[in-house]
């Protein structure tokens, strides 16, 4: 019986974790089961392990993974017994920190040999998000990309990294600016592309005067509620704001879209897709994608920390990093030993 | 001395206007100086005029206009003297309830010979709200319009009305939903190529459900705070909302665009590209675009009430019209007799 950790009782204040044996995963028509090499962690894992997303208890977490295929649906035509393959998956289905986990084929990418499977778990979920991002939600074109001023708070964590180094190599962004708090985390953001990067400890208006740069693209990766106010005051007319997360949200006030500057808010979910089953193949699509820059090395990797072996020791120290906020880069636990 | 209508004093409840002798108006080296022939009339008019808007006295108004040119600026190389025109303008500059004004002659396209200078004055403002919301709020393809359903609430009013024709005979959008009050505002969304009308004075979910369709696209022409809880309910994931006014915005929560939908709210206003001076000249395009499209008969007028002179009474009965939300398509004061 295969391993798989879940979340335990969500009502006390710091929920255990616990590793326990469960059944295979049923594989579906359109489905992939996976023996899994590695998870990266991302902060939806510590929201759904400890209560914050889902609310339930007993759930299993994780959606970050690379693995090898073991089984495959009777839709599947892309994916065989044995394939090495990268994934994200989908929020209503048991998370990654498991033996083996099922997930829609469409998903899901093929691991360039180029890549090891640390690497591999460390970027679907924040590039698929930052991919989305832009694509979409900025709906950033070959034509509009170049004169395009793109502002990233937060530069340093997951879903940052993964914006800084998609805008500036692949989507061509003139401008590409970061926000980071540390010195090794403005280090950080230089060395993934980043043209400027500013103190977010420091108001960043007056920092992007002195700079002569006006966002009008804003991807916030962090809660929006503490920087709409700036954000409203220093970004062009027609610009857009894009949020992965908002914070306590009667304190962003809609109006302040309005006149003079005629902005749009936007909010990135890449769980949307999957949980609607909506466009999905876009993901895998986005991946593959993704993966090919990486094994081109037109990005580079963004795993910081790498644990070994399926222990609640393990996630509980990866969890415990990104709920403190202390993160760059990504925490990748190793299930099998590469 | 030529003749401008000005808004009085608007600490009283309801403002007088009044018909006064000014200056002709000065020839920047960009402008044209335009000879009114017809103003087309809007809310932002009764904003401006009865104090709800820049919230000063003693201010011009009107920003839909066709007329004759009779003066161009050293830097003006596509029109001359004599040249027939229309265009909405600038809100910072003075408007065109006045037998001259001068405008930035990028904001303006020629009139063509098959439109009258009535219908011309009623459509620049709407029809360019219409088509940036579409185009580039909505970010509208050609690629995705055919897939797309686009509500609109208030198909009958001005922007409604260029919005569902433009929607349906422009951009391909496939299928076109509007909602309209009354029989006659529903026949007329019928006759602008709406596929389906809805009541607005019933809830618009439950109506959609019965049609079996489920807009991605909301075009909100009427106060956006009234509405937004039921657009959230019903809108496809990653639909976009656009909306050109908001009402009371605390009423508007944020957090209903996140989890699970991924939703984007963009404000549409056609003054900010000419409030901040940028991307002046698409709008001059987008108003030689929709001309042509008016010349070529694939948009038909929406001109519903006409008014001759130039004076105090025809614009309040316009203003008065507006203001008590009960036009569909517009009201047009020919200044020169056609």
């Amino acid at each position: 019986m295969p391993l798989t950790i879940f979340s335990n009782d969500i009502s006390t204040e710091k929920q255990s974790l616990s590793l326990t044996e469960t059944d295979m995963p049923t594989c579906g028509d359109d489905d992939l089961v996976v023996k899994v090499h590695a998870i990266g962690l991302n902060p939806v894992d510590y929201k759904a392990a400890r209560g914050g997303l889902l609310g339930t208890s007993g759930i299993s977490f994780g959606w970050d993974c690379s693995g090898t295929v073991t089984q495959a649906g009777s839709n599947v035509k892309d994916f065989s017994v044995g394939d090495a393959v990268l994934f994200s998956g989908d929020v209503k289905r048991g998370g990654c920190a498991a033996e083996y986990v099922a997930v829609d084929a469409r998903l899901v990418a093929k691991k360039p040999t180029e890549l090891s499977f640390t690497e591999a778990a460390s970027f679907p979920l924040v590039s698929v998000t930052a991919y989305e991002a832009i694509a979409e939600q900025m709906a950033v074109t070959e034509k509009s990309a170049p004169s395009s001023t793109l502002l990233v708070i937060n530069g340093g964590g997951g879903v940052g990294s993964a914006a800084v180094q998609l805008a500036k190599h692949h989507f061509g962004i003139g401008t590409v600016i970061a926000t980071a708090g540390r010195a090794v985390t403005k280090e950080w953001c230089q060395r993934n592309g980043a043209d400027h990067v500013l103190d977010h400890h420091q108001p960043l208006g007056p920092q992007l005067e002195a700079l002569k740069v006006q966002p009008n693209l804003v991807l916030c990766t962090v809660d929006l509620d503490g920087y709409y106010d700036q954000i409203v005051e220093f970004i062009s007319p027609s610009g857009k704001i894009v949020s992965i997360t908002l914070g306590d949200s009667s304190k962003i006030d809609v109006g302040k879209l309005f006149f003079p500057k005629r902005l749009t808010l936007a909010i990135e979910l890449m769980f949307t897709k999957p949980y609607f089953g909506e466009n999905i193949a876009s993901q895998g699509e986005m991946l593959r994608t993704i993966a090919s820059l990486f094994a081109t090395k037109k990005l580079q990797s963004i795993v910081t920390v790498t644990k070994s072996g399926l222990t609640v020791d393990n996630l509980n120290e990866g969890l415990d990093a990104l709920q403190a906020g202390k993160m760059h880069g990504k925490f990748v636990v190793n299930v099998i030993e590469e």
